[in-house]
């Protein structure tokens, strides 16, 4: 068989036929006769749009997803996330990077920029999985000194899995914060992320103590301390900016940077609300992104978008904030820029990334708009299919080896210390 | 067949046997044998908790999800909801509110407050799909007069079709406002809710435009005034509470009248955010309500929850508001003392209202915390099977019907203007 020819699907409402060859989106029109082609009949009933992409998470931390919940940020840190977090080995990251790759697929996700350790297992986990993903070199200073010795080891051990990688993944360099690592080093950063044309991932002006101590310490805000050091630009993304003043917003918005947006931690940890709509109208460039599940709790964007459309309402106390057809954008579209991705549409020459929706739930109808649709009713169920670079991740709810993925990872969170 | 035999269920982490005879749990154990029961294998696969209750709805008005979104309160209504309203049929209202029973069986909701038009259609679409409701007669005044004909006529009708009703159906009193409702009219309802011992449903304290409408004509709070005309009490149902002073919270708790919290369309029309914190520590009975579907956009109660645990804690600024546990009470107890539903429990006795949760979905992993996966991670897709009044409505994701109830609303929608 050559290619999938996807057959009376519905695009922008219309019903036609789409052929996929190779990687790419290769024909639309109303009838294609592809007799090589693996043929999957949608009969009108299923709709075809661009996927999601995840512009920030922590994808492992699945195995922590309730494991603490509803505490005060440094005693959910400090007594239960961190003690958790060092008992996990290469192996554990590695089978929960499938599980959370296994609810992106369901869930209509196909990118994923992601922040974590033992990223070599991480790497193996997508490259097995079919999805794109952004994974970065870690970097945590010791207080007063270097970047940590487990993140010089994995990331050395990235660098080294990376090296055959294949087209689907690219390698950001990811210090955590400024308030984690010294100048000297995101200085340092800064000149490799360069050096290799490779993306800049970093959490910043996330909590209002991150904005006064770098008020305290360098007399300026994060994002315009990030502007001092040289660290904006269109291959820097920032992860959750839920605090930040016109200003911050003009030196992003010029600087070409992207901000990934995270609704729901950003509530769950009562950090604040995201100006979305200011951001918007400055012209800044926005992600969506579901942060880790220990923060969320899931990785769904169907979710994320909600919450993006509804907290830029209660932010700016404006009920025409955060339409549905800006938040998809922002949901669909963000990585393409920023990472190099040739994708996020559905229109010949693309790169073939979809997702299948079907119509025929009830949470579907009334069918007037299915943007809306998507955004504040839909959830996964109505997920059908997942395409990525070509290939299906997911036919009619069907992924190869999900029970073994469930299976290795209800082990490894028994020893953790969980079952309900 | 007599009773129904769930094998193998998790309740509470453990697994056992359950057996519902007739309209309630007879019996729970390690090991049951009734071999004329209809059995449910569950393998130890499924575990069971008590369904939602959705403590304040417009169920037909899945007929205008998608219609109009993101706009301001006022032209969204004038312009869009009401013109669309006043075309809709009985038999409109039948079918989509047959839509709306569907989708709240499929994400595991069984009783709903319901206040609507054409109420005679809706009791019929509940008695035929097997849900409890409380569904309202319903009043708005003629400016300067008594209530609107269509509401008598409505009343009238609902009041008819209702003799017969089944005992998993209950008549409220559901005055619109106290802003489309005069003070007169308001205290003849209280008086016949009273004599009838029905529940007394109305929105209030919304907006903060109905508060300061208030405050100017009444010299006191919606509550306040609702408190002195006599309508406070056991028996009433309080929709929104968006705008609370401490007063309001102490004459609500005093009271023992339920707050139906509805979070995602006090975000979506920027109502504002329910003091839900605060309610609870002061005692009051609190419920969940998705609102109509034009606000929302769906009728799920997962979303809902997630909705109310977050917005609590960006209301409070505690991040230890609204946990996992408390908002899942509200979502699943709030309806039984208030409406004399012998249920909310899976427990010997208790009429046999349940859902069975598929543990096998990524979104149920890390498994250290039912409750906590359920309010923050899980959609529709874990919900397997819907029990109310000990009959089954979905078995294993099948609900009879479902595909005629798509296709009568795809046509009206049609009608409506839609199609996307």
């Amino acid at each position: 068989m050559s290619g999938i020819l996807l057959k009376e699907v519905r695009l922008e409402g219309k019903v036609c036929d789409v052929l996929i060859e190779g990687r790419r989106f290769s024909r639309i029109a109303e009838h294609i006769a592809a007799p090589d082609a693996q043929r999957i009949e949608c009969g009108g009933k299923l709709a075809i749009v661009p996927p999601f992409q995840n512009m920030h998470s922590h994808l492992a931390m699945t195995l922590l997803r309730g494991y603490a919940d509803d505490l005060e940020l440094f005693e959910w840190l400090e007594k239960h996330i961190w003690p958790a977090e060092a008992k996990l080995s290469q192996d554990d990251v590695y089978w929960g990077t499938r599980l959370a790759l296994l609810e992106m697929i369901r869930s209509g996700s196909v990118f994923v920029n992601d922040m974590y350790w033992h990223q070599g297992a991480t790497l193996r986990a997508v490259e097995e999985m079919g999805l794109r993903a952004a994974i970065g070199f870690m970097y945590i200073c010791v207080p007063g000194g270097g970047v940590l010795e487990s993140n010089r080891q994995a990331n050395e051990e990235l660098r080294e899995q990376a090296q055959n990688r294949s087209a689907r993944i690219s390698l950001t360099h990811a210090p955590h914060a400024i308030y984690t690592v010294n100048e000297k080093t995101l200085l340092e950063i800064g000149e490799k992320a360069r050096a290799e044309d490779a993306v800049l991932h970093i959490h910043a002006a996330e909590t209002l103590r991150e904005v006064r101590q770098c008020q305290a310490e360098h007399g300026k805000s994060p994002i315009a301390y990030l502007h001092g050091l040289g660290l904006l630009g269109p291959k820097t993304v920032l992860a959750h900016c839920t605090h930040l003043s016109d200003e911050d917003i003009g030196l992003i918005s010029d600087s070409g940077s992207t901000i990934a947006h995270n609704p729901v931690s950003n509530m769950k940890l009562c950090s604040g609300l995201f100006r979305f709509q200011d951001a918007l109208q400055a012209g800044c460039r926005i992600g969506i992104g579901t942060d880790g599940c220990a923060s969320n709790n899931n990785l769904s964007m169907l979710d994320e978008m909600k919450f993006a459309a509804l907290s830029a309402k209660v932010q700016s106390g404006n009920p025409e904030a955060g339409k549905a057809e800006e938040v998809f954008r922002a949901a669909t579209q963000a990585a393409c820029q920023c990472f190099d991705i040739d994708a996020g549409e559905i229109a010949v020459g693309k790169l073939a990334d979809a997702v299948l929706l079907r119509l025929q739930e009830p949470s579907m109808l009334g069918d007037y708009n299915l943007r809306a649709n998507l955004v504040y009713s839909a959830d996964s169920r109505v997920v059908d299919t997942t395409i990525c670079d070509g290939k299906i991740l997911m036919l009619h709810g069907e992924i190869p080896g999900e029970e073994e993925i469930l299976e290795r990872n209800r082990v490894i969170c028994r020893r953790l210390g969980g079952g309900h």
